[in-house]
């Protein structure tokens, strides 16, 4: 009689997990429908809405024993008609500016504002301007995201601050509105849009982003001397607050059901694409995993709750409101794990959590080695479910290859077609893989 | 007085490389330059010849000491007019075939052919059939690509059989023609070109591949007994062999100039797309690698040659007449490296060589952990470089992620806006890293 070790069996089972995921997988087809028949999702819009119904729908057809809806209040900003904006050049000339409107920004008033621009690489060269030479002006922020960093994620923490802050910072000095270098590692045409966070303290001033090749072009067009002033005109506000929701699928742990495994992504995107490395990709993933647990026949020990999360990207109410119910809940939420870095090959998982925890995961990476998520690293988990980390909940985040996802990332080429659909069976499988490990033998 | 270990320096010369390669590499935009401006260059073409002078161009333009021209004879095989195919149903309709001929296969007569089909998973059940089951009628290998293999090369090896020796095989058992389902494990609406390879002593029949959802709907209308039989046309011929080139740029090494280190990809691509995965990632990363040594000044104690190989698609021509110079001169070619498996982010590098060497290798192993090459597998090296192990040196071979190669991989699709900038950047680093390594400690 063979006997096989615990090792032996989680490798098959591992296996078993990946060939149904590739035989037989449904996230690239729901990918697609979210992708071309939902489209763009942003909070209270009827996109989101719509995908608050057909993710749900996908979660029963994925075999759940349970979906409900979390409800939860969202912010419910609109971009409005595109925005438009134009260096008036010295010589009478007109350069187009190729812009959008930054997420949660005010708009230009109805005859847009012109002024003149001061371009800054950072907020030191800001800073230490004289007030005169900001009050009035346009502040175009010119960091370029620095190529060298091996992992996007990196570059894109260190430029972000532009977007985030750079218009309260420029506020605070007199300027009018600000222009920031989209964060992007590559030169194309793309601007990418993204969340601003204004002070409550500081005036509130329209901010665009422009393509990476527009601020190369824009910022060559001023130290010619060239540019006179700028003019830019977006249509964007924030409406009143619109209620929305989380969707969970849920598989009820046959032995303890009252210790909760946590895997999701976001179900909200930006308004220009697909959203579909963000974070369609990291939705469809979770819904996978319930799939599969049912086609295999897996009885799970823990209970499973795949998880959609509403407003990760300007607001995150969605993982807020989630983190608040599982409060109320007399349960243990004993791990959650975040895709939403974009669905790419994986190479790893990120972990936060209690070292001992950490030491049994480690104990279980050479059965990943087959699926490529070779990296287990300290530090991950992921937006949505960080308000979950208060409660004791151990984090993961799914490490996917990080070289393309900034390349399109809240710009209007987050689509479909750059999405892999091996690529994408791929991350499911490990998430697959680490939920059914953590299901089996707990944390 | 601060003392660096050897492997901090190495450390920093690494990031030198990695820095100045994503800060002004030109391995991308040489890589838009030979897809757009060159195109396809199936051997003997036009393409082909501009290729060898454009690349011969890259490669003074990178700085290297000596540029030279390796001459060899290659085949010339030629597509002709697009294909036609269609099957006829026995209700008098008419379904279109998506095919395109294999690479080296003769065309039909100028009537095509028309014929019944009949359809087999594998040669198994192509020989369990009766002669007269296959006699005069066309065989349809519906192999499909199997999805269950992680590392997509695998499943590529086993699928590639039908396209090698499905006509021979076919042929030996009467059959006139072949359709082979396109090696690729997605389903779309591209057939996927690539050699095949006629046995000599059988009769040489027509040869195409069918797009793989053309496979299934045509499998499907066998089934259900609508066919009566196919017609296909194919214009392809081979001409008489043509005179080529490899195209090799030198640094000379500054103390064992007579140790060769070549690395290389191809120059010589199918004529249905850009091949800009294959091969033109390989050829302008081994630009680089001779470019990124000039930009930071290195002098590499021992030669490297840097390797645009003419003819790996249908001949090997190219690699064949490298080694027969390299037995020539008086010189030891040490190590040999190819990257021919896209420019895709690297996963690590595959090894054929001697344990010692080997164990060498992997002492530097740490050093590319922050360059994603994490991976040091056993067996490993390029088809171009494979003729120069009978002289006894070692080779390399990328190994970059796998899942996307097979879905563009001999396809129209296979063009340049289907390379990643950074990701083709990362496989040059990782390449020019361990180049320098060898290039300063030997092997």
């Amino acid at each position: 009689m063979a006997v096989f070790s615990q090792a032996t069996n989680d490798s098959i089972m591992f296996k078993n997990i990946s060939d149904e995921i590739f035989m037989n997988g449904k996230a690239y087809s729901n990918l697609r429908f979210l992708c071309k028949k939902v489209g763009s999702r942003l909070s209270g819009s009827t996109g989101a809405a719509k995908a608050v119904e057909e993710t749900a729908r996908m979660l029963r057809e994925a075999g759940a024993d349970t979906v409900f809806l979390q409800p939860c209040m969202v912010p419910h900003w609109v971009r409005g008609e595109k925005e438009v904006g134009k260096a008036m050049l010295n010589d009478g000339k007109v350069m187009p500016l190729n812009i959008v409107s930054l997420g949660n920004a005010v708009g230009t008033p109805s005859a847009g504002i012109t002024a003149q621009v001061v371009e800054v690489k950072n907020f030191k060269e800001l800073e230490a301007l004289a007030p005169d030479a900001v009050k009035g002006k346009i502040v175009f922020y010119n960091f370029r995201m620095d190529p060298r960093h091996i992992n996007t994620f990196k570059a894109y923490g260190e430029a972000g601050a532009y977007r985030g802050q750079g218009p309260s910072r420029a506020a605070s000095m007199g300027a009018v509105g600000v222009i920031v270098r989209t964060l992007s590692p590559v030169l194309d045409d793309n601007p990418h849009t993204g969340a601003t966070r204004y002070d409550e303290d500081k005036p509130k001033i329209p901010a665009v982003a422009i393509s990476t090749n527009g601020a190369v072009e824009l910022s060559n067009a001023i130290a010619s001397g060239k540019v006179k002033n700028i003019y830019f005109k977006t249509n964007c506000q924030m409406l009143p607050d619109e209620p929305s929701f989380n969707v969970v699928g849920e598989i009820r742990g046959s032995e303890f059901p009252d210790e909760i495994i946590t895997v999701g992504g976001h179900l909200d995107s930006w308004d220009l694409a697909e959203g579909a490395h963000d974070d369609g990709t990291g939705c469809v993933q979770s819904i996978e995993i319930i799939r599969v647990m049912k086609a295999l026949g897996i009885k799970p020990k823990r209970t499973i709750r795949a998880v959609m999360f509403m407003n990760e990207e300007n607001g995150l109410r969605g993982g807020t409101a989630y983190a608040e119910a599982a409060k109320k809940e007399n349960k243990k939420f004993i791990m959650a794990m975040e895709s939403d870095a974009g669905g790419f090959t994986p190479r790893g998982f990120g972990f936060t959590m209690h070292p001992s925890q950490k030491e049994k995961l480690l104990s279980w990476k050479p059965l990943f080695h087959p699926y490529t998520a070779t990296e287990f690293t300290e530090g991950g988990g992921g937006a949505d479910i960080g308000p979950l980390r208060a409660l004791g909940t151990a984090m993961i985040g799914l490490n996917p290859d990080s070289q393309r996802y900034m390349d399109l990332h809240h710009a209007k080429t987050d689509v479909f077609e750059a999405v892999s659909e091996r690529e994408l069976n791929l991350g499911a499988v490990v998430m697959a893989n680490m939920v059914y490990l953590i299901s089996q033998y707990g944390l």
